[in-house]
C-alpha cells in the first residue's frame, strides 16, 4: 500500500494529492497541517485519507513525503522529516525559492540526499484545500533543481510521479531557477500588487478598469504572507529583476517625455514579439 | 431602415457592429476600412452588410456613425464625417484617449454637436474582424465624457444603443477618464510590454513562466502601432502614473534591501485588499 504524507494541506499539497491519486500513484494519502481547519478541509475534498497530528507516525507510515508549506518554513521540516525516516524515502518540495532552502540544509546537518526540490510553474492565487484541483499541473512545468548529493534514484522517481500529473520536467541549478523566477513570477506579483494598490488608492478609479487591468492584477490576490517571504528569500534575485525593469520603465519615461514615437514603438514590439515567442513555446 | 456606418472594421467596430445587430439597432451596417482586407474580413463575418469605398457615400446612407479607428486618426474622421452629413446624426468614437480628441476639434471649427465620445472598458489583444464578437461589451462598463456642447439627444441615444448591447454606462469628463485609464489602462501595458521583452531577452526562461506570468502578460500581445499613440496622446497621465508606479517599486526594492518583513506584507496586503474591494465591485 503505497503511501504519501502531505505536509501542508493547502491548495498546492492537496492539488499534488488529488493529482497523484487519479494517477494511481498511491494508494493511501496521509494529511498533516498545524492549522486543523486546514487539514480537516483536505480531508473534507477527498484530497487526503487520514490526518495525522503527529509528524513522527505520519513519516513513519510514509513511502514518499512532499513538504508543501511555505518557504520559510520548508528546510526546518525536510530536516525533522528526514531524521524520522528509519529508511530514507523520497522528499519533495514546492518551494518558490531554492537555494536559501539547500543553503538552510547544508549549513545544518546537510542536505539529505532523498530530497528532491521541486518547483512547479502552476498554482492560483485562490488558497486552501477547497480550492484543489488534481488538474492543477497537467500541461504545467516543474522545475527539479538537484543539489550534487541527490539520491538519482529518489530524484528520478519524483520526476515520474509529477509526468504520471501531467507537467513536463525542467532540470536547472537551485540558482538558476532562482534567478530565473526572481524575474518571470517574483517580480510581477511585486508589480500587480502595488499597481493594484495604486489603483485602489481611489475606488472611484474602478469603472475605468477594464478586462486587460483584471488578468494583470489577478496575482495580487495571492496571500501576502506567503510572499513576503518568498521575496525575501530570494531577495538578492528580485532585486535584480527589480532594477532591470525600473531601468526599462525609466528609459519608456523619456520617451514619452521626449515624444519619440519611433523609438516607443519599436519597445512595444519588442515587448509583443517576445510574447509571441513565449506563446509558441507554451503552446499558443 | 436605421442604418449605421462603421469606419474602421477592425476587432472593436466589427464587434460593435455585431452587438448592435443582434440587439436589433439597426437594419443596415455599412462599413468603411482604408485597409480593403480589413473591410472584407468584416464583411465575410457578417460584422456588415455592405462595404463602401467612398466615405461621402457612406455618411449621406448612415443615420448613425461609429469612428472605431486608432486614436491619432479619430478627430480628422469625425470633422469629415460631420462635415459630411446633411443633417447631425449621432456620430460616436472608442477612442481610448478623449482630452486630445476633443482639443483637436475645438481648435480646428468646433466639436461638433453631435459627437459622443465612448470609451468601452472592453477589448481583447488580438486583432481584426475574424476575432471580433458580439458579446464583447456585454457586462463591460463604457464610459461616456461629453462635452460642454454635446446634443442631449445625441448623448442619450448612443448611450440607449450601449445598454443595448449589454454595457453600463459611467459618464465622466474627458480629463478624468485620460487620468483614469492612464493609470488602470494605460501604465499597465506599458508594464506588461517591457516585462514581457526583460524576460525575452533570454528566452530559456519561457519554461520558467506559469499562468500568472502568461495572465500578466496577455496585453503585451496588443498592437504596438495602436499603443504607441494612446501612449503619446496621453503622455502626461501616463508619466504622472508611471511616476506613481515608480515611486512605490522604489520604495519595495528599499524594503526587500532592508529585509523589512513588516512593512513588505502590509504593503503587498494594501493591494491584496484593493483588489478584492476591485473584484466586488467588478462582479467577482
Amino acid at each position: 500500500m503505497p503511501t504519501l504524507l502531505v505536509i501542508g494541506t493547502g491548495l498546492m499539497g492537496a492539488s499534488f494529492a488529488m493529482a497523484a491519486r487519479r494517477a494511481n500513484i498511491f494508494d493511501v494519502v496521509l494529511g498533516c497541517d498545524r492549522d486543523a481547519r486546514a487539514a480537516a478541509a483536505a480531508l473534507e475534498m477527498g484530497a487526503v485519507d487520514e490526518v495525522v497530528s503527529d509528524l513522527g507516525s505520519g513519516v513513519a507510515r510514509a513511502d514518499a513525503v512532499l513538504v508543501a508549506v511555505p518557504t520559510g518554513a520548508i528546510a526546518d521540516l525536510i530536516r525533522a522529516v528526514a531524521a524520522a525516516q528509519s529508511v530514507p524515502r523520497p522528499i519533495f518540495d514546492l518551494g518558490g525559492v531554492k537555494a536559501p532552502i539547500l543553503a538552510a540544509l547544508a549549513a545544518n546537518g546537510g542536505v539529505p540526499p532523498q530530497f528532491v526540490p521541486c518547483h512547479p510553474m502552476a498554482g492560483s492565487e485562490a488558497q486552501g484545500a477547497a480550492a484543489a484541483s488534481d488538474d492543477l499541473f497537467r500541461g504545467r512545468t516543474v522545475i527539479v533543481t538537484p543539489h550534487d548529493g541527490v539520491d538519482p534514484a529518489a530524484a528520478a522517481t519524483v520526476r515520474a510521479w509529477w509526468r504520471r500529473c501531467g507537467a513536463e520536467i525542467v532540470s536547472t541549478d537551485a540558482a538558476r531557477h532562482d534567478a530565473a523566477v526572481g524575474l518571470t513570477s517574483h517580480l510581477p506579483h511585486v508589480v500587480a500588487f502595488e499597481l493594484m494598490a495604486q489603483v485602489g488608492d481611489d475606488d472611484a478609479l474602478f469603472p475605468f478598469a477594464g478586462p486587460g487591468f483584471r488578468d494583470f492584477t489577478r496575482i495580487a490576490g495571492s496571500d501576502p504572507a506567503l510572499w513576503r517571504h518568498v521575496l525575501l528569500d530570494n531577495r538578492a534575485e528580485v532585486i535584480a529583476a527589480l532594477d532591470g525593469l525600473l531601468e526599462r520603465l525609466e528609459r519608456i519615461r523619456r520617451l514619452l517625455a521626449d515624444g519619440d514615437a519611433v523609438a516607443l514603438e519599436a519597445a512595444l514590439q519588442a515587448g509583443r514579439d517576445a510574447r509571441r515567442r513565449y506563446l509558441e513555446r507554451d503552446g499558443g
